[in-house]
């Protein structure tokens, strides 16, 4: 039971890792279930048996990758509880990004399809963008809680402009790496506004 | 003469502007020849003689937008040439992007798909961000040459990080458009930004 058990876990990051590079290579849209189950060695049948449909195999790869950045980077990592250190850490995850140009690239065709209304990934990057704005206003407030920050900040403000900073960063490395170099602007950004929100 | 080269003129305009709402709509891969055609009521043979593939009329559009925005908002509009004034033409630009969800969101999927190697608009994406980072740098120059602006700031990754916020404002606001009021922020970024960048 214990054992068939971790055999199915095993499966299915095994399904979700190889259904990412596919969703990263060719879209949501031009993806194939079919290549994915020949190269997970599942029929269709099988591979649909454990994710419904393409719609939610997508949703669950999107949710996979959530969640392995929330292990590395989310709330307690390196003990940050808020602050400049919790921008620090944001800038920290675009260093990762940095060296994993294939999952960015899914974020991104992902994100670009899916603000076309009725594509499977809207709500998730919705509710994604909505969690993403809560958790770095929140950092932003424990900063000025702590004296790090002037108090009367526009948290939401501040965390839409990160949030967009990261995201179009991305976007203009990915399509001229050799020109961008994302984790250094990106840091650049983070340590100008820890400056400029110190209180006077 | 004269007239058939004005009603050709005006048919290609017709067929860019009604391919930009198909590309919008269904992004590159989804759109359709045959629905872009019987919109414009010329056969798909038709179509192709004037833009002898969709890859090809896919990069008609992309320019053909760009264009409009040049007109609108481009080097001499509102005779600013340069430094503060420009900045506040780049937030022009994106309080007139809020009222006009489907051209932004062609562009958004567009650069989405288009981080993809291979893709038909990563060329274009690519040319489109060098010359706005250029563009975006020789205003930010210029002010430090009148003295609006401090000297020693880095032109190109400031040009970045402008670019770089309008670009993932556009993503959040497209995705969740009672959230974020992309106009405001963007506004309020560049205003911050001219602040700290004064001399001392």
């Amino acid at each position: 039971m214990r054992r068939g058990y971790a055999t199915g876990e095993a499966r299915k990051e095994r399904i979700l890792a190889v259904a990412l590079l596919e969703f990263a290579e060719h879209g949501y849209r031009g993806a194939s279930l079919a290549r994915i189950a020949a190269r997970v060695e599942l029929s269709q049948a099988g591979l649909l048996h454990h994710f419904r449909s393409k719609e939610r195999l997508l949703v669950a790869v999107l949710d996979y990758r959530d969640e392995l950045d929330r292990r590395r980077f989310g709330p307690g990592h390196d003990g940050h509880d808020g602050g400049a250190a919790a921008l620090r850490a944001l800038a920290d995850v675009v260093d990762h990004n940095a060296r994993v140009p294939g999952l960015v690239q899914l974020f991104s065709v992902i994100s670009g399809e899916a603000v076309t209304p009725g594509h499977p990934g809207h709500e998730w990057a919705r509710g994604r963008y909505r969690r993403l704005r809560a958790d770095v206003a929140a950092a932003l407030r424990a900063g000025v809680e702590r004296g790090e920050f002037r108090a009367g900040l526009d948290a939401e403000a501040h965390a839409d402009r990160l949030i967009a900073m990261m995201d179009g960063l991305q976007t203009q490395w990915l399509i001229d790496p050799g020109q961008v170099d994302m984790a250094a602007v990106f840091r650049g950004y983070v340590e100008d506004l820890i400056a400029a929100l110190r209180p006077a």
